[in-house]
C-alpha cells in the first residue's frame, strides 16, 4: 500500500506543475521584464510584467509541424545568450527623424522532439518582441508549418477592440467589448458591404489586437516583419482569457513551408499604463529590418487627389459601359488642374484600363492587362499635361484578386508605368485570389505584396497596396511601399450597412495603424452622399473639422484629399489646412488618446519649425485641452484653428465649421470644443 | 381505384423509357452513323456504330455545375443544324503532306434548367467527335463546372490498354486487361518510380484509352483541343462497362471556370476493324484550330542529343554540388563535337542552372531562375561553340513543379535563350504543382502549358514539354509545341521496378501518340546501366535494333539520339540509321499494327523520295512480313535493314543486331524476324 500513494503524490506534484524559472530580461529602463519558464513536463513558457503588473500571464510556446509531423511543444534548453543592442537610425520617411531602437536580446537554445529551435526575446522599455527561429540542422531542411503554438494569456476580462479574424479581409468595423463577450460570427453577420470575406470562427479576432485591463494596463498585440509566413491572427479561449496563434491556411490547408535557416515573424507585446505610449511605441518598425535599398533618393512622400470618390458616389463609374466613365481625359485634366493649383503631388486615376466591365464576383483569372487604357482615355497627354504642371498620374493596379494574372504582368505593367512617367502605384486585390484556394492574409500572398514592393523598387516605383495583409511595420524594410489601406478605409463612409462609425478613426490608431501606414483617403467635406443618386441614403458620420484632424491622427506618408473638388472649392478656406499640412515629419507627439474615445496628436513638419496638430472625438463631443509644451521656446507661431462650429454635430450638421487664427508660444493652453464625431485641426507657423 | 393503377401504368412507360430518335447523321463514306435520342424523361444520349456494329450504346449527355447551381441533364431540343465539309489542309510539319478533314456535322441546340447550349457532332469515316458549346445569354455569363456528364456505353467487356487516372501524371505502365478486371489502384501499388501521384480511384482509368472488343472492333476515346479546360479521365461502371467522364480537380475541387461564349474540348471516338486504322485517323488533328501564326518559317522538326542520359546512369549529375556535374561546359563541348559531326540541329543540356542542390520533394516555390547557369558552364562559349559547328544548343527549363515562379521569370528567361541564341526549350514538370493544391491535370495547368507555347511562339522559340498534360493534338494550333513527354519515356528504362515493358512501344501509338508526338528519347545502344554504379542492376529491355525502330514506330518531329556519345561511337555502323532517318514526313502507312503486340510504319522522307521503315515487337519474338507495295512505281531503293541478330534477345542478348543492305522495289516482299523485344529499321533510298 506503500508505493502507489508515493507514485500518486508524485504524479500530482508533475500535474501541478514545479515549474523552473529559466531566465529573466528586463528592459533598459528596468519596467519592463520577461520571465521564461520551463516546467516539470518541459513546457515552456514565457511571462512579461510592467511594473510588477502582469501584462501576460504564463503563456506558452511551441510549434505543430506537418512535415516532419512534429509536435515541438516540450523543450530542452541548451543554451542561453542575453545581450544588449541600442541604436539610432533615421527612417527614410516617418513620424520621426530618428528612431531610438534599444532593447535586451535573450536568445533560447532549446531542442525538442531532435529538432534545434532558437527562440529570440527582445525586451523594449515599451513591450516585447519574441520570434522562433529554425537554424540549419541534419535533421531539419525543409518544414511544413500545421500550426504555431504561441499563447498571449491575459490576467482577466479586459477591454478588447477587436475585429473578426478573417483570412480575406481586415475591413471590418472595430468592435469594443469584454473578452467574454467576443462572439466574431455575430461581428460578422453584422457586416454587409465587404466584398470578400472568410470567417476564422467565433473566437477568432485579428491583429493588431488592442486590450484594456480593469486596473487600466493597455496591451496591444500584433506582430512584426512578416515575410514568407502567414498572417496571425488570435484565438481566444474564452475560459482563461487566453489567446492562441491561428496562421492562415494556404489552399491545401498548410501554414507555411519553411526552409532551414528561417524565422518566423516577431509576435510583440506594446504595454503601458498610458494610452499615448501604445501609439508612440516604435517596436514594430525596430523589430523590421533596414532596408536594403541603396538609393532612396526617388522615394517622396506625397499628398495627392484621385478620380475615385467620384465613382463611389455615383458621380461617375469605372466602366467605360454605362456612359458615366470617369476616367475620360477631361475629367482627368480637370483633377490635374485643381490639384496643380494647390501644390498637391500627383493625380490618382482609377478606371483607366480596359476590364472594368466584367471585373468582380466570378473568380475570372484574365480580367485586366494593365498596359491597355480605355479609348476616352489619354494617357500619353495626360502623362505631359500632368508633367507640365508640375505632377504625375499615379497608376491603378486592380488586380481583382488575380494575382497570377497581375504576377505575369507586372514586368510589362511597371515598364509601361515608367514610359508614361508614372512613379506610384495604386494595387488593389478585390476578390477571391487565384491562386484559387489562397488567402489574402495566407503566405502565398504575403509573399506577393513584399514581392511587389520589391519589384517596384527595381522600377522605382512606390506602392499604395489596398486589400492587402496587415501591415507589420515592413516600410522600414520597403520604405517605397508607402501605405496600405488594409482596413476599413474612408471609402465605407458609401457603405449601406454600418458605414464609418464615429469611433473608428479613434480606434485605428491602436490597431490597424500599429503596423505601418494607412491610404485611408480622409478629407471629405461634403457629407451627404445623395447629391448624384438619391438612393444614397447614408451619410459621412464625420463633421468637416474631423476630417481636417484626420491628416494627423493617421499617419501616413501618402495622403489623399479624397474629395470632389467642386467639393473642395465650395469651402477653400477648409481646404487650406489640406494644402499646409505635410505628410512627412521631425517629431511626433501623441497629446492624448484613449482607444474608443478620442486622439490628439502634434507632429513637427519636416525640416521646417512648424507644427501640426489633430483631435479627433468619438460620437460623444468633449473639450481637447492642449498644452503647447512641445513647441520651441522663445518661438512664436501663427496657429489657425479649424474647429467644429458651434452648433456642428456629426448627424445634424456636419459641414459646420469655424476657423480662428491666434499667436501661439509654447507653454500656452487652448480648449477645443469637439462637438460629437467631431474634431479640430491646427496649423502653428512659426512667425 | 381506377385512377392509381393509370398513374402507375404512366409511371411504368416513364421508366421503362419511350426513346425518340431525334436525329441520325451518317460518315462521308456512309459507313459510320451517330444516333442521338431523345428519352421521355428527357435525358439525351448518342449512340455509335461503324457498318452496323454498335461501337458506342446509348450514352448519356450532360453537365453537372456548380455556379449557377444547375444540373443539366434534362433537355429540350430547340434546333438541329446539319451541314457537311470537307478540306485538306498542310501541316507545318507531320506524318504527310496533306491532311484530309472531312466530316458531317450535327448541331443540337438545346435547352437546360433554362441554359441554352448547343452539342456539335462531328461523324467522320473514321470517328467522332463532339463537344458542349454554352452561347452567350443573360442566364448565363460565367460558370464553374462541377461535373461533365459525359458517357461512353461499351457493348461488352473489351480488353483495354489502360493507365490509372491520375491527376498528375500519365507515366505509369500500360495494363492490358478485361474491363470487367480493371482495378486501377492495383496498377498504382505495383509503381514505384513515379514522382508525384495523384491517382483517382479504383475505376478510373486515361484517355487516350484504346479498346478491342471481342469481335474484333478497335476503339479509341480521348479528347481534342484542350483548351482551358480540365483533362477529363474516364471512370468505369464495371457492371454495363460504361465510362462515365471525371474532369481534374482544382485546388478547391471545382472543375473549370468558364465563361460564355464557351466551348468544351472534343470528345473524340475513333473505331474501326483495323487496328491499323487507329493509328492512321486524323480525327483528333482536324478537330484542332488551325494556327494563327502569321510566320511558322522558324519553326524546324530537329535531331538532338544531350546531356541527359548519362545523369540517368550515373556517370554524370545535375547539381553542381557532389563531383559529377555533367553540364560543365568541357564535357557539353564533347556533345556539341559528336552531334555535328554527325549532323544533329541541337544538343540540349540539363543541369546547366543554379538549384539542382535542392530542387525536389519540398514543394519549394523558389527553385530555379533559369537564367543562372552554374559557374563550370560557359554558356557564351558553348553557344558560339555550337553555332560555328552548325548546331544549336537547347536550353532546359525544369520549373520542380513550381509554376508560379516559373511564370514570373519566362519572360526574362525567354529573353536569356534568345540572347544566347537558343530557340529550343525542353520544358519540366516534376514536382507538385504549385499554385499548391493544383494538379498537372487542372485547368489551371492546362492554361500554362497552352500559354507557354503561345508566349514562346511570340518569342520564336519550340517547345518539348516533359510531366505535363496528355497531348491533344494541339500542336496544329502551336505548331512550336513540337513535342510532350506525358507518357512512360525511355528514362523509365532506368526505373528499378517496372522500367520499359517489351509491350510498352506497342501500345504507346494507340493511346498517348493518339494526342500528338512524343519525345521518347528513343536510340539507347547500351543496355546494360551498372556501367558507372554497379547498384544500378536494371537493364534497358529492348533489342539495339528495336532502338532504331523508334524512330519511326514513335512519331515526333523532335527527336533525341538519347545514348551517350562513346556508345554510338561503339557501334556507328547501326547509329547510320539515326543519322540518315528524318523527322518530318511526306506520307505515312500504317503496315502492321496490334496495341501490345507489334506495329509496323513505314515513312516518307520529307521533299524526298526515301523510306524509312520501322518494326517492333513485344516480349514475343515474331516474323514481319513486309510489302512494299508503298514504293513509288518504278523506282529502286537501296533498303539498309537493321535488324535483331540471329542470337538477339531483349533480355540475354539485346545489343546483338545486323546489317543488310540489298535493292527494293514496289511490290516485293520481305520477312524479317522480330526477336524477343526486338525490331527492326530500314532505310530505303532512292537508287
Amino acid at each position: 500500500m506503500y508505493r502507489p500513494i508515493v507514485l500518486l503524490l508524485f504524479l500530482f506534484l508533475q500535474l501541478s506543475g514545479f515549474t523552473q524559472e529559466i531566465a529573466t530580461v528586463i528592459s533598459p529602463n528596468g519596467k519592463m521584464k520577461a520571465d521564461i519558464y520551463l516546467d516539470d513536463d518541459k513546457r515552456l513558457s514565457y511571462h512579461l510584467s510592467l511594473n510588477g503588473n502582469i501584462v501576460i500571464q504564463k503563456s506558452n510556446l511551441g510549434f505543430l509541424l506537418k512535415k516532419p509531423a512534429l509536435q515541438l511543444n516540450q523543450f530542452d534548453v541548451q543554451a542561453i545568450d542575453t545581450s544588449s543592442f541600442a541604436e539610432t537610425w533615421q527612417p527614410i520617411w516617418g513620424e520621426e527623424k530618428e528612431i531610438l531602437n534599444h532593447y535586451r536580446q535573450l536568445l533560447l537554445h532549446v531542442k525538442s522532439a531532435g529538432i534545434l529551435m532558437d527562440i529570440e526575446f527582445r525586451i523594449f522599455n515599451d513591450g516585447m518582441g519574441f520570434r522562433y527561429l529554425f537554424p540549419n540542422q541534419e535533421l531539419l531542411q525543409h518544414l511544413i508549418v500545421d500550426e504555431e503554438l504561441t499563447q498571449f494569456k491575459m490576467t482577466g476580462n479586459h477591454t478588447a477592440f477587436w475585429i473578426p479574424g478573417d483570412y480575406d479581409t481586415n475591413e471590418y468595423t472595430y468592435n469594443k467589448s469584454l473578452l467574454s463577450e467576443i462572439d466574431a460570427v455575430a461581428a460578422v453577420v453584422k457586416e454587409k458591404d465587404i466584398a470578400v470575406i472568410s470567417p476564422a470562427g467565433k473566437y477568432v479576432v485579428q491583429s493588431p489586437l488592442m486590450l484594456k485591463s480593469n486596473s487600466g494596463m493597455y496591451i496591444n498585440i500584433h506582430e512584426a516583419a512578416l515575410v514568407n509566413y502567414p498572417a496571425m491572427h488570435l484565438k481566444l479561449n474564452p475560459v482563461d482569457y487566453s489567446f492562441q496563434s491561428v496562421l492562415t491556411p494556404d489552399a491545401v490547408g498548410n501554414k507555411a513551408y519553411l526552409q532551414t535557416p528561417c524565422v518566423t515573424p516577431w509576435r510583440t507585446i506594446i504595454a503601458s499604463d498610458k494610452a499615448e505610449d501604445i501609439l508612440s511605441s516604435r517596436i514594430i518598425l525596430n523589430l523590421n529590418e533596414p532596408t536594403k535599398y541603396h538609393d532612396t533618393k526617388w522615394i517622396k512622400p506625397q499628398k495627392f487627389m484621385g478620380m475615385w470618390w467620384e465613382m463611389h458616389i455615383g458621380k461617375a463609374n469605372w466602366p467605360l459601359a454605362g456612359g458615366k466613365h470617369g476616367a475620360n481625359t477631361a475629367n482627368v485634366k480637370r483633377y490635374i488642374d485643381f490639384a496643380a493649383q494647390h501644390g498637391f503631388d500627383g493625380v490618382l486615376v482609377e478606371g483607366w484600363n480596359k476590364g472594368w466591365e466584367d471585373w468582380f464576383g466570378n473568380w475570372k483569372e484574365e480580367v485586366f492587362d494593365f498596359v491597355s487604357p480605355y479609348p476616352d482615355y489619354n494617357i500619353d497627354s495626360l502623362t505631359r499635361y500632368a508633367q507640365s504642371k508640375g505632377l504625375r498620374l499615379i497608376m491603378h493596379h486592380e488586380t481583382s484578386g488575380s494575382v497570377t494574372n497581375y504576377e505575369r504582368r507586372m514586368q510589362d505593367a511597371f515598364g509601361y508605368m515608367i514610359a508614361n512617367g508614372i512613379n506610384t502605384v495604386k494595387t488593389g486585390y478585390v476578390g477571391k485570389i487565384i491562386p484559387r484556394g489562397e488567402h489574402h492574409d495566407g503566405q502565398w500572398m504575403v509573399n506577393h505584396y513584399n514581392r511587389v514592393a520589391e519589384k517596384a523598387a527595381a522600377y522605382h516605383i512606390m506602392v499604395d497596396s489596398h486589400e492587402s495583409v496587415h501591415p507589420t511595420g515592413l516600410h522600414r524594410t520597403y520604405p517605397n511601399w508607402l501605405a496600405a489601406e488594409a482596413a476599413r478605409g474612408s471609402e465605407f463612409n458609401n457603405a449601406p450597412t454600418l458605414g464609418i462609425v464615429p469611433n473608428h478613426t479613434t480606434i485605428l490608431p491602436f490597431t490597424r495603424l500599429m503596423g505601418g501606414p494607412m491610404d485611408y483617403t480622409p478629407g471629405i467635406f461634403s457629407m451627404s452622399l445623395n447629391k448624384f443618386e438619391a438612393s444614397r441614403t447614408q451619410k459621412v458620420r464625420s463633421t468637416l473639422a474631423k476630417q481636417l484632424a484626420l491628416y494627423i491622427t493617421i499617419y501616413s506618408p501618402l495622403q489623399m484629399a479624397a474629395d470632389l473638388p467642386e467639393h473642395y472649392e465650395a469651402h477653400l478656406d477648409a481646404f487650406q489646412f489640406i494644402k499646409d499640412v505635410d505628410v512627412d515629419w521631425d517629431a511626433t507627439k501623441i497629446i492624448a488618446a484613449e482607444p474608443g474615445e478620442h486622439v490628439t496628436i502634434a507632429r513637427r513638419e519636416k525640416g521646417k519649425p512648424n507644427w501640426f496638430v489633430g483631435s479627433i472625438t468619438n460620437e460623444q463631443a468633449r473639450n481637447a485641452k492642449l498644452v503647447f509644451d512641445f513647441l520651441d521656446d522663445g518661438v512664436k507661431y501663427v496657429a489657425t484653428i479649424y474647429r467644429d462650429g458651434d452648433d456642428a454635430d456629426y448627424e445634424n450638421n456636419p459641414e459646420s465649421y469655424k476657423i480662428e487664427k491666434r499667436v501661439i508660444k509654447k507653454g500656452d493652453q487652448l480648449s477645443v470644443m469637439l462637438k460629437r464625431g467631431g474634431g479640430c485641426a491646427i496649423s502653428l507657423i512659426k512667425l
